[in-house]
């Protein structure tokens, strides 16, 4: 499927991402459709691999392209062509920017509309709503004052949106609610700080909400940079929720208030998460973990797990540490 | 007095109640008039008796008729209805929705209008700004751009409003601050996780905050449950604090930036809390409380006292254990 | 330079000030400018000095009339005017209401108008911008939708500003974004707590923002109360970070997802801070620090220095103390 939110180039050959990189180009040029990580390239994509954590992916992946480093070079099997690079996420950026040259330019939809009477079955909507271009919105839907929804965003049926909600590179579920002050598909916070200045991300992946979820009132949550940041169906965020960019939530969750998730985490299903909970980047969270608030994970925990502490630890150890009368 | 934010259903009896729980009819079926907690019942409410937390509630309680749970009964007075039910906050909740229908209806009002000139006194308003139907507002108030004041919500003198600000289900003193982008009002976050789905308690508390208050900058305050969220006269919070359902904050209390409270717990007068500072659900914290910033608190707290730390311990403690020089 | 923000009261000698704070006047009485901080105050400005933190900057202030205590006089040199009160900080704000009497007053800008087509070069701006009088926008400049810019301000070129954006009080550099939802220069929340009631310190610093910095969606950050508060050149702020007055933010620093900063600290460049670290008042954190997230930073750290942890110490004593395997 076409990424419908950043216009992507074509015509772009290996031998012009092997330039980019001021690598050695091959003999056999061939045109490459477009960068994806491991799991969802495709045979005729280029994509990465920047850590042992994704091993698995790598002996899965479909692409015949591989950007890695000398480090981990041995580890990508032999039929593939493998890029060597110094820094495999900055060549990851390059080449990300080839194909889509704007996932950088994140200003405000400038090309917004009035809602028109009827324009939508059956939605009720306040007063000055701001749609883009392009816009889908299902049956029998609320969208509250002052919201801005910009272009090719998809919303389904029966979804409420509050007041003053931003909206932009999404797309969301039926019967869905998207309470005040939310800002949803910013591009996310990843970039690569170097001495002298610090470069950003580019970030051309979405935000894909479920079904029967609750975004609460003044949620941030970004998109994601290749791949999308997802929020499964019936799952439950309370206000001031930050989920970065990538991050993978599944269904029937309950995050309470000022939980932040850092980039590229995976929750399971049916997880809780207490209050101000901190869920550091690149984990892996499995399904029924109850994490206590306050907790900050710094590390994979397994499903049917509860934990808290920071760092969070199984929470009898934790209640057992800190058993005091004072 | 009548809830002005939510349309009570009269006419319910007893019998209509007990057949929504599953529970044996009674041979005297007499009117009830509405759901309230143990504090606050009168003698034709229905009330319920959840955690041996509120025995004392329990034993000056007006009300006749006590849902409670099989481990618990035993405590009830023997003078007393006692519907005995599996899982007391889920009956609870069916009999909230009983009374109130539109209890868990939380999209955005329609039915807004501009301020017309000279429809409160001395009022200075800026641009955009919209009101429900029934809103009083006192003497030489602000209200700053694009805020959103919806349906029956009642405005002291002197009270200066931001811009960008969303308020429902409240009533607000005089002389106090809301500051830019703050949201009060909204349903709290409480609900009943199921293997299933997850199932969301009704709400028809109201915001009450006092005199000389000021609520900071993006701050979020749930409305309660069955009783109110109530920040007292004096109170100051700092900006990002998040305030859920059923808490109530004292006099003159200072809260600072991103701290976050849990439902239902009870502050006392003169309380410190430190920046990013925690407050666990269903606490009791007295008088002149100071709380470390950052701290995690999960039991009760004692008037005078100082504390820090996560969980939160006397500081002296907290501080000795945690002499460093790395 | 005229602080822009505030109308500065002229015409006030000494002895105003000292009959003001209840202290005996002096026979030569001279006409005092304004009450600045030891740093930055001139020779005909007031100044205080509350903490030995401040030793070094009492050693090289040009002030010769200092506000302090008992506790703290012998430390200043012999030569100065030294006005001795029981309370320093209160003794300020009592100064500096005296120079600047509507420093307290917050409200909305109400002298706003939409912006003229061609008022400003090749600015490309969205629906219902308000901007007060006197702001000046430099070239090639964006603005979202429902922003408001309030008097005074000064934005350079190439700046692109999102929707909901509320800026006061702040002068903004070249090629910077301001993501929406962000809050900048609302008085920060410092004040002194008394048995009866809280008194608010006066603020008359603004918020001194560099180029190329992005500031987050969401984010608050608080003007000076005396000093300004600064975010340096090529500073990337995260979502929901707060920024409270006085804090001073060097360059190149990246700053995670909900992070908080209490007032008046100092933070190096090239500082790396990890999502929900909080770092406490009055702290001096050096150049390349490395936080990570979590931490409660609550003393000092010198540069090229990495900590993580509650309260934060050295990053290899937290991981070596918190091996666990549960």
């Amino acid at each position: 499927m076409d990424n419908p939110f950043f216009k992507k180039k074509n015509n772009i050959y290996i031998n012009n991402i092997l330039k980019e990189l001021n690598l050695k180009q091959l003999k056999k040029n061939v045109s490459i459709n477009t960068i994806k990580d491991l799991d969802y390239a495709g045979v005729s994509d280029i994509t990465f691999f920047h850590s042992k954590k994704y091993l698995n992916s790598l002996n899965k992946t479909k692409s015949n392209y591989i950007i890695t480093n000398l480090k981990l070079r041995d580890f990508i099997p032999s039929n593939k062509n493998i890029l060597v690079v110094e820094n495999v996420l900055l060549s990851v950026a390059k080449v990300t920017s080839m194909f889509y040259p704007n996932a950088l330019n994140d200003t405000f939809d400038s090309d917004v509309k009035s809602i028109k009477k009827n324009q939508f079955k059956n939605l009720k909507y306040g007063q000055n709503v701001l749609l883009g271009k392009n816009v889908k919105i299902g049956k029998n839907c609320f969208i509250g004052h002052n919201t801005i929804i910009e272009n090719n965003v998809v919303i389904g049926d029966n979804t409420k949106i509050g007041n003053n909600v931003i909206i932009k590179c999404s797309v969301i579920g039926n019967n869905t609610s998207i309470l005040d002050g939310a800002i949803i598909g910013k591009k996310g916070f990843g970039f690569f700080p170097t001495k002298k200045v610090n470069i950003r991300y580019p970030h051309i992946g979405s935000v894909i909400i479920g079904n029967n979820v609750e975004i609460g009132c003044n949620n941030t949550i970004d998109r994601g940079s290749l791949s999308n940041t997802i929020i499964g169906d019936g799952t439950f965020l309370d206000n001031q929720v930050h989920i970065a960019h990538n991050v993978k939530i599944g269904k029937n969750c309950i995050i309470t208030g000022q939980v932040g998730f850092a980039g590229s985490s995976t929750i399971g299903n049916r997880v809780m998460i207490g209050g101000q909970a901190g869920i550091s980047g690149h984990l892996s969270i499995g399904d029924n973990v109850q994490i206590g608030g306050g907790s900050g994970v710094i590390k994979n925990i397994a499903s049917n797990t509860k934990v808290m502490g920071y760092p969070a630890k199984n929470i009898k150890n934790f209640l057992r540490e800190n058993k005091t009368n004072d």
